[in-house]
């Protein structure tokens, strides 16, 4: 797969990797270039980019003005695009495509639930999450009145490298031996803060301890002052397929204290979650 | 735009409308076809059909076998999409493609703490919504602990016809008069429950009413127990870009009283909002 490996070797801070449109590597006969190259358009929107020009939009994603005008025109003929004057900005329309994906996930519906009991419990926003590649990506949030940094107000769809949070390092011990190997020869692995477990013998170490007791714990290897506790979800074969997590911003109480108060919680929660999943019958989705 | 009024003409009760593949209306010559044909494959996954052979994505969106093969292939190649045996399911980068639309509407960023304000005032969940045709699609959810319709769990992204529901209403009476009128000739506007306003002269009055009280009320004419209210949020031009609103399942306490008690907290909360983007500068995204 030359693309997972070329996106694995790239640094990524940002929330939302741009994927390169000329492809270096041999693509199977049947790629669809076209296809390839409008959804990397649809990517390159974002925060900083939100209303483009068709020569912006053509530089960002490396494509010829024709090759963008076909996609934008493509786009906005469907109504996932519009034009004011000259440049281009994203139709609500777009939504549709990741709702066809949350709306597949089978599981998130049994877990609502449950996770709302989370948060009542403990007054702390609870997440879910699934493993893609190098990064989890956020595919459940249930919020609470709480301080919320604005860089986290946008949830879900939002990524974040799997070793930096608990709920990744959960997905990351609840692969098969290989996959997590490979993982490690292929992440970007960087210190954030002066605590971050970055050395790929320490972070098997972590890993294989997680995966033993059945939870993970990061303290400040994000960022200074945020913490973050993550437990598995698990499929009746016990293979773990999502996560659930609790962030929090350190306060008075040691992040320690903090654990231990909301760990039990959300233990119990995973629990039930599984014991109804398997009720339910498979789960659908990665 | 002859797709729009198509889709216009067909009703729309499920949360995510199917696109026909096979276009019989004109196209601009320089229309993607495969992109085109892509992005109706991605939504034609859903709760139903969240692991679909071949021969399945084929048949659903009227494609060749030949023609869906090339799309589902370029789609495993580039991560948005796993086979399992012969069964393809949607992997979770496809969350990026709406997170890029999400990201690049900076109104929510503003709005969000101030949304957080309205549930810890209420103990209700509040939304935010934008007009998609005769949609209304959520774009904002804070949840808290309530009684949630398990229908309801997924909500970033789900569309409800725009004249059932609150937040619609005031979409649609923000409105200019010509594009209303638009909205009447073209949407599907059915009766639900028996007191659904679905007569276009009552409707056209009830719009023209909440515009000059400046938010909306509907009372189960969506579902019977099922009440909701919408405030307009508003540019530095008047304009209303998008809507919050407040739904609740009917309890002893009547509608309208649910409904005086809920309303100031949210009309102060768009007011607060109106105010900061204006201080901000330009809403981007529509």
């Amino acid at each position: 797969m030359p693309a997972k490996a070329k996106s694995a070797r790239r640094p990524r801070t940002s929330s939302r990797p741009a994927e390169p449109s000329a492809f270096t590597a041999r693509r199977p006969r049947a790629f669809l270039q076209g296809f390839a190259n409008g959804l990397n358009v649809i990517r390159s929107f974002g925060p900083q980019t939100s209303a483009m020009t068709l020569s912006e939009v053509a530089k960002l994603n490396g494509l010829t003005r024709a090759a963008a005008r076909r996609i934008l025109l493509t786009m906005q003929e469907l109504g996932y695009v519009e034009a004011h004057g000259r440049t281009f900005q994203l139709r609500p329309k777009v939504l549709d495509l990741g709702y066809a994906y949350l709306s597949s996930i089978s599981w998130i519906g049994i877990a609502q639930p449950i996770v709302e009991d989370i948060v009542a419990k403990t007054r702390m926003p609870c997440n879910g999450s699934v493993l893609d590649n190098q990064d989890i990506i956020y595919v459940l949030r249930v919020s609470t009145r709480v301080e919320i940094r604005a860089d986290l107000a946008i949830s879900i769809g939002r990524r974040f490298p799997a070793y930096l949070t608990a709920m990744g390092r959960t997905l990351l011990s609840g692969l098969p031996p290989q996959d997590f190997e490979d993982y490690l020869a292929s992440a970007t692995i960087a210190p954030l803060t002066r605590r971050t477990v970055s050395n790929p013998a320490a972070l098997r170490k972590v890993i294989a301890s997680d995966r033993a007791q059945g939870w993970s714990f990061v303290n400040q290897e994000h960022a200074t002052g945020i913490c973050s506790i993550g437990v598995p979800l698990r499929d009746a074969r016990a293979r773990t397929f999502a996560a659930l997590g609790i962030g929090w911003v350190v306060t008075d109480e040691s992040p320690e204290k903090t654990r231990d108060r909301v760990l039990p919680v959300l233990l119990a929660a995973a629990t039930a979650i599984n014991r109804l999943l398997r009720v339910h019958g498979s789960v659908s989705g990665p």
